[in-house]
């Protein structure tokens, strides 16, 4: 069990990082003591906000030695409240937002070298500016922090040709639950000098210390990129389409994002200023989007010759490609508005899922009819990254009902079912969005013994009194 | 500490395996107690050949129960004697070799699941037979083994492009120190459920549990390939020409491998057959290797250009392009004899090691000169992959000295300076090969209190009966 903070150790503390670094003021703490959606609530003994390392170490000692809880904060868009303190008030809320600088840039090593609290639209800027990129975006780049993205592994559009954070963070510096700095930021392509405590600290949302800066992959900047939509009449044709079009363009496509007909009209009904890319009516949908470096053959070309011949094949009904910018990020915007145009449709109970690839088209088939069988009058919205096995799959409630108070009723049954149904295809119920508070109990239903036996052995072996953000990740012992 | 097994566990064990599986033969063992330099022998006190991971299960829970050691060996093709046990003659001897199924191929999910026992040019085989390619190969293709190649992170002559082990391993099947079996084998590109077990298992060297199946990567077979051999004036202008050709070819650059004239006319002294590739004399060489998959365009063409640019900006002083498969295997061949032209030189203090990308070109020069100052006499033999940052840096005896005698007496001193090197420049003295035994004092005396505060952590939480490949990778408490 971790302790309140008593007077002396707030003191020091205040001491430590003046007026800019700490405040107990209850304006100043509020914005960042409920999750971004709104959902969940807490409270704070006091809003930390180091500008540096070292100001981390000292805090992180203090806490140990007191036995207080801190939790690390970077851009506070996490999905399942991972960012969020208790409701006991007796916590540290560990903001890093101050830390964010960019320390380094290199095009010959093709890294950046990025502080906790940096954005990942000014990382994004940063590394177009000399003429490379950091190839993972996500709909809160202009919020969402490093130490954030590295804590929840996130993913994103890109994931497909580039990997999740995992594959992009070739260095990290951390604070460690006893205080200690761990300092492994040198960006080295090889090291095998023992376990990778690198991955470890990718994906653990902040339980086993705190990300104070990352070396992080850059790729060379896109010259050119070629962007489709493809109307077809399953998903199994959507991913026999990907297989070509990565075979025949050399690993080109980043982006490969399917939608069902009922998808693509929500967006169409609920989005002004929207309308059909195609003229027919297609069962499925498929945004793709394939990139070439600067000096590299424009992509255009090829993805146009795949896309005739995939026709010709009576693999796809029907296609165009995008012949300017404008008709490029109009069809993104079909693509981006799916979240939006489901608010207008009304709550669900959503969940972020993954399966392997060959699993995901008869997963959209099976698995909507399956809960729309199971609760009665229930709508399926499911869409997604197909080409990493990740979908989107939301449970609407049946027309006509109250939806919010529907989903409030079967959400948790609905949850259930739906993870259930995955674990049995050898899915996960936490693609990109990890498990913070909102997941916990479903994961720790669902994880099993061995799962969860190495999980809280690594977790007492690195942070034995409890103290990097409790509640989170790793279920209590029942 | 560990313990002698029994007659009791060793009857156990023998029931269990049946003849196949168990022996205690001399002559049976004798191959495997020895690490295949041939430089560490230890003993063993039977041998394991369990066929299946039930087997491997009820060995460890018998090994466990008797807190008696194991040894997990794949293809027994280690650098650092990682899979060579003590001459206690205590620890039982755990071949994975008769694990070797393919269990499923999908070209649908680029995934292939392997067995332990599989060997690498068998998965290269099966791959090629549904059109796909597992991108990662190296010298010991033909014994390595799944297992292995994954316990050590194995690297490899095309990590520029595709990564280690670390990157292409999807999924993993491992038996726990405790005899659990952990089952992450399902091959998702996204799942964020917790701390990622398979990162921390890859690379681990057998110390938390033994591999005994993994989903691994595959991605398109090769279509075309370019292969050139490039003479430029130093390794400034050879990473300068990396990133022009990466950034003009989309990333289509597999292989880098940087020597110097020194390196190249070695090679030609003692292996039949060569010569040199271009007409005059150039300081520094480098072999590029690019390809394509089926269906894109051939990848000569490109290279063709970007080198004639190269040259004709002064970045570059000779360059020939391959025109046919036998000029290519010639090339290659050039570089894959180094290994045989040093032992045609005479015995070298070795070092596996990586700096930054940036780093490599000054530490070439600067590492070179300071060890032949320090060591008079010495000479160093440098190259390696250039664009992953891991130099192969040999120094040999003084000519006319006794090569074996003077590396005895100079080894460890020459490693401790060369280590101390590597360090000053954030750097790694394990690029590839790991720990094992014979990095461990070194590792010991350079990891620092952090690191080998949470290596022995997590040892200590997984293993705490010690019994998982003791005395490799994990420096005892002096």
């Amino acid at each position: 069990m971790t302790c309140a903070p008593d007077a002396t150790i707030l003191a020091a503390l205040e001491r430590r990082l003046g007026p800019k670094g700490f405040t107990r003021d209850a304006a100043a703490m509020e914005p960042w003591l409920s999750d971004w959606r709104g959902r969940v609530h807490g409270a704070a003994a006091a809003l930390l906000s180091p500008a540096n390392t070292d100001e981390v170490q000292a805090i992180v000692q203090l806490a140990a030695a007191a036995r207080v809880a801190i939790v690390p904060q970077g851009g506070n868009t996490s999905m399942v409240a991972g960012a969020t303190p208790s409701t006991s008030g007796n916590a540290l809320l560990l903001s890093l937002r101050r830390m964010n600088a960019i320390r380094a840039l290199s095009s010959e090593d093709n890294v950046a070298v990025a502080e906790a609290g940096v954005i990942l639209s000014d990382l994004h800027e940063a590394a177009a500016g000399i003429g490379r990129r950091f190839p993972l975006s996500l709909g809160a780049k202009g919020s969402a922090r490093i130490s954030g993205l590295i804590s929840t592994n996130a993913g994103g559009t890109q994931v497909l040709r580039f990997g999740t954070m995992r594959a992009l963070v070739v260095g990290i510096e951390a604070v460690l639950p006893s205080g200690e700095r761990f300092d492994g930021l040198s960006a080295l392509r090889k090291d095998n000098r023992g376990y990778d405590l690198r991955q470890l600290l990718i994906g653990a949302e902040g339980t086993l210390g705190v990300v104070t800066a990352a070396s992080l992959r850059l790729v060379p900047a896109i010259g050119a990129r070629a962007v489709a939509w493809v109307g077809l009449s399953d998903p199994h044709a959507a991913l026999a389409l990907l297989r070509r079009l990565e075979a025949g363009t050399g690993d080109a496509i980043e982006s490969f994002e399917a939608m069902p007909a009922n998808v693509l009209a929500m967006v169409l009904r609920h989005i002004p200023g929207t309308r059909a890319p195609l003229a027919g009516d297609h069962a499925w949908n498929v945004l793709i989007e394939a990139t070439a470096p600067a000096g590299a053959p424009d992509p255009v070309e090829a993805i146009t010759a795949l896309l005739a011949e995939a026709a010709g094949d009576g693999l796809i009904e029907d296609a165009i490609v995008a012949t300017s910018e404008a008709q490029a990020e109009a069809l993104w915007k079909l693509r981006e508005s799916i979240a939006e145009a489901e608010r207008g449709d009304g709550p669900a109970a959503k969940h972020d899922i993954a399966v392997p690839v060959s699993v995901v088209p008869d997963f959209l088939v099976e698995g909507s009819a399956a809960v729309e069988q199971k609760f009665a009058g229930s709508r399926v919205v499911a869409f997604g990254h197909l080409g990493d096995g990740n979908i989107h799959f939301n449970v609407m409630a049946p027309a006509g009902a109250d939806g919010r108070a529907w989903v409030e009723r079967e959400g948790p049954a609905v949850n259930a079912f739906v993870h259930d149904f995955v674990a049995a295809r050898g899915g996960s119920l936490s693609a990109e969005h990890g498990i913070g508070q909102l997941r916990l109990t479903e994961f720790a239903r669902t994880a099993g013994p061995v799962r969860l036996g190495v999980l809280r052995a690594i977790k007492d072996a690195l942070d034995p009194l409890g103290i990097m953000n409790p509640g989170k990740l790793v279920p209590p012992l029942s």
